[in-house]
């Protein structure tokens, strides 16, 4: 099973997709879509949307994994993700593979073992998790690998405990 | 030459239309995209995408007017309407026609003739201006129409200045 996870934003949206069976998680690959600075908002959306499309149609992934967001201190860069985020949410709705979403904590827990885990720390288990030789770049794409990684997780616990997989929060 | 208002949200999109030649406005159209409450995400920001898409098309506009976000309150209806504000843009920007964003501030002192009017007063010369004859429904109706007028005022004011239209705030 093929797994994209997606680090949501408006100037670097990561990305991270993985392949999955019976809990080992083998990397395909991990990047970033860029947007240019001291540009409309509106042209951004478009690329993203367009990006995202393509690297669906590109890597067919069975399942996508969004990061929620969280917000406690910049306000106007939280809205300005939550554009990004509204594309990408559309984007992944439309091409019809099931969406999934995690908080950071989930995704920290997941793949660290503590919700409250550093940056470092998330970069460098991926790594580890993964077998990849150096960590992955950006940190966005890191982090887009940790969100496929979670919902690997998420996906084997609940079939280990109830028989079947259902989604938890299909978003 | 024909406006699109659009205010922004995810449950409710309101939508207006009008008519501006030489100063004078004329009413063609308002009224709301509605989403369900109780819904996943990703399906409403779909709804409000191709509802958009659909009214663009209904009534070909030759400029779009988007309220601008502004939240010092609920940081969670923030993310929710930005979400939705980015497939408006997204919908807007692919169909061509040219974006135009105001602020609330804005649009009441293009509408009412101060920046911190109440919602009833920008209902009742929303009503006024457009020779309504009954207030225009649901609220968020009336701010897009309201968005229409201020676009038409602000292009004007800009036209006898300058002697020609430079869009002021393409997004």
């Amino acid at each position: 099973m093929r797994i994209l996870g997606i680090d949501p934003g408006i100037g670097t949206v990561g990305f991270g997709v993985i392949d999955t069976e019976k809990g080992r998680n083998v990397y395909v690959a991990c990047g970033a879509i860029t947007t240019p600075p001291n540009t409309p908002l509106s042209p951004r959306l478009d690329m993203v949307y367009n990006d995202l499309n393509e690297l669906i149609v590109t890597f067919s992934p069975d399942a996508i994994s969004v990061e929620e967001l969280f917000f406690s201190k910049n306000i106007t860069t939280g809205i300005a993700v939550a554009h990004g985020r509204g594309v990408i949410l559309l984007s992944a709705y439309r091409s019809g593979v099931p969406v999934y979403e995690y908080t950071p904590m989930q995704v920290k827990q997941a793949v660290v073992g503590y919700g409250s885990a550093k940056k470092g720390q998330v970069i460098y288990m991926v790594q580890r998790l993964l077998n990849m030789k150096s960590p992955p770049k950006p940190d966005d794409a890191a982090d887009a690998l940790a969100l496929a990684i979670c919902h690997a997780r998420s996906m084997t616990s609940r079939l280990t405990e109830e028989g079947e997989i259902n989604p938890c929060s299909t978003i």
